[in-house]
């Protein structure tokens, strides 16, 4: 049980320069009690209202320094100040304000939103356990319009689509990854070295891309490129959640569409999810 | 991988009597293989297309006697298929049209959507594991306006929740059991005895109702109930995530506000999560 | 200016027995001044904050006893209590609870959230001019599986669409009217009754129904129906979203495909409006 | 009536370097008949399958040069091909695909969905009228952490909001503009100047910012640095719809919180409206 979406807004000021962190948290916890599912004896429970209180107070008394130390801090409160928590659990995920820039010079106290992908990342910890750490990105849509097709597959009498050398490869991509015992990591920085991983293995050289036989192997390219670059990853889940385009057959409309007005295909949707780990 | 939100309406006539199934189908495999993600060979991948040609043509073969049904046909029509598929798992969610009715009369071929709680089921195998069949209830919003308290539970210096001896207690109950080893089961017939179930628990006897000491309390009598009642089932997961009321203080408006207005507080909320199954 | 989505739930007791009115308020102010806009200058506007606990304090005082006539008791309390407001108008919506039922038995205080078609009302003055209610249904979601085609309509060189004498019809409606010079209306009642005749004109009679050349012809045909009942009713707007089915063709796949499985086509979708008043 | 959410994304290929527009196009029509709704005669009613055809075949044969110009073209076919036709809207929405870039090298066919306030435009025409050309920006979310409060406001009975001097001042904005007679403007660099004076008149200077007295004077001051940098623009509306930031009180919990933790109060939120227009 726990309390979900506590949502604040934790403000820093240096002088007159500003800087925020607006987040929502899920903090979860399970005792090592069951009386009061049983019995309706509450006197181990810890209202979820207590929990939000302390969530909002390590911010207030910790600041946010990072996603990742921020829910590390939670868990250990947790675990220390209650023996009976069994489990702890918290998920933070930040609301993605950039600071504003007026022709390049950036605003002491102006922000606005760029959902541009959401950074989330996730400690949990058992009683006696290690503390375990995760962060990732999700929500982040990305497109490549040649580069990408899709052969050589299974057929049989239920197979209708056909074998496609060049479409669009349009998705949103989830990622997550752990950082097994967590150390003293520099999570921001490991963090925006991933994004540039992803960016990287998804879309291939600026100046002519990589062709991706499926979303497979680019699911896995991701993967593969991320654990040589950042040795602090352990294993990665990522999911990639297609939007296919469809090109718009305009023959019966005396017209020839080369690939140059699709529609998209939002339901169903393919999606393809695969966990790599290092051996 | 797989395919998502493979939405599509079964129709179905007898005469001028017209019985619609309209369902929400996703589908993920597991293949012996990893050529795909290494190599880009996708000579064994069932394109994701194919999946839902297949969901369709099992639709219209077989129809949708039930949900649970619908699924089990999926996932066997996998694994007997494809010798390449390693694990099949299939969801599916009903769109919830009522026949609608004229003065006690039923129409025969018009429908009103009634949203009171979603029906959905799964299944999956593993190839050479059993075929295992979970069904629930999911967005099932539930108030009572009495007979719910909170008290006695644990405090420190972070607690600042006031005891109540008289609360409203409101959420949206999801409610997940798995069946076991699948026979010829009646799901039309359990599901509806499992979701008078969920309510009994939940309200009560209609002339009195019955008091709840807490989520936790409310929800193993949910499961309490169900086990009791209904011996198909093995394990039941409830999750309730509540909303909170908050009585509106009206002192410095110059009122006393005897929990006649109460404000919903829908974010955070708390949410309590308890599996149970048979000894 | 004003404060959009006042949520609250107004709890009313008699006994044993609760009654529940949970409301979603918008209410809307046009002062007389221009200053705040021009020069900063506060002194004539009433904070959104102000707003909100008249709403709270409107329903703590009088109850709710129709979702319009409480919309009146906000106007004429803006009205009546400032000077400064040329113009106000208040939107409320319904949270559709239903008293939950055990073998036909009402509870005394246990609630199901059912929302088939939401229930909402407005009303709005100038100063000087007459208060003016409106009341309407949204969400309405409806589908007829057979009487409904559309033929015989203008084609040229971009027409593909074929001629269908037999398709299912199936849409959300939106339906609002108004009732002229505002009187001691009996507001539930009419509001059954308009709702009736939207079914009924809709969907026909429930043994054969009846055939609907077009959207645009049930659209008129609901209004006609509402007009010709209801006699307080002076203007209809209605708008029907229209979400197309498309019979699946399975010729490639071998089947052939008697209108028994078909696919909703959520976007792009068909919208119709019209509105009608008497003479 | 029309057809609304016509999904479509044109691609347009120089060499290599490829360029997209996705857009979402809803067009609707007004016909100079009745007897479709009366009658159920549909021999003038131009199908909203055959509008969703058009829109897809002028995106082919013209591309989409600017949002404006595509929405013109859809107007002026509809109003020049069918003299059925009295009146004819069309609003089209973008998908904020932004190139990609890797280190600073501009990718040549991958893009990113930035939704960091979305662009939209709207063209109408009445047979035997002007066409007008309408443009804007929604969804786009804006915060300050100071220079802003909200002093010296009425005061009665029902006020319990304190002054303030230094607040949070969130909303998210929408802005729309008409260009009064359409002539060979070039929409893009307009829109753009028209986002900057939005972000500038909203935030003030880079190092200080400026001071807002309510979100009234906030949107006057945006309408009025538009109008009197973007000559081209007659009229502009602004909504402002703001996000509370609540100072959380912890002085039960034994800490004073000076404006480092705050919570967004999203439900309800106040709004506020304008219209603005040249002499």
């Amino acid at each position: 049980y726990g309390k979900n979406t506590i949502k604040f807004l934790r403000l820093h000021r240096e002088g007159k320069k500003h800087f925020v962190k607006e987040v929502e948290v899920c903090t979860h916890l399970r005792l090592t009690s069951a009386q009061e599912y049983l019995d309706g004896n509450n006197s181990l429970v810890i209202p979820t209202d207590t929990i939000k209180n302390i969530v909002l107070v390590l911010a207030k008394k910790n600041g946010i320094p990072t996603l990742e130390q921020f829910a590390i801090d939670i868990c250990k409160h947790f675990m220390t100040t209650f023996c009976q928590v069994a489990y702890v659990k918290t998920y933070v995920q930040e609301v993605p304000w950039q600071r504003l820039h007026e022709n390049g010079v950036p605003h002491v106290h102006s922000f606005i939103c760029v959902p541009d992908g959401i950074r989330f990342c996730e400690a949990e910890q058992c009683r006696n356990g290690p503390l375990v750490v995760f962060a990732g990105i999700k929500d982040l849509k990305l497109m490549k319009t040649t580069q990408s097709g899709f052969e050589g597959f299974y057929k049989n009498e239920h197979t209708t689509l056909p074998e496609r050398k060049d479409r669009i490869l349009c998705g949103e991509l989830f990622c997550k990854w752990s950082y097994g015992e967590c150390k003293d990591f520099d999570f921001d920085c490991i963090w925006n070295k991933i994004r540039e991983c992803i960016l990287e293995a998804f879309s291939g050289p600026p100046d002519c891309g990589e062709y991706s036989p499926s979303y497979q192997k680019t699911v896995n390219s991701i993967q593969m490129l991320i654990l040589s670059k950042v040795s602090q990853v352990q294993v990665i889940d990522v999911v990639l959640n297609n939007t296919f385009y469809n090109v718009v057959d305009m023959k019966n409309l005396g017209l020839t569409n080369d690939k140059e007005v699709l529609v998209p295909v939002e339901a169903p949707y393919g999606s393809c999810t695969c966990t790599l780990g290092r051996k």
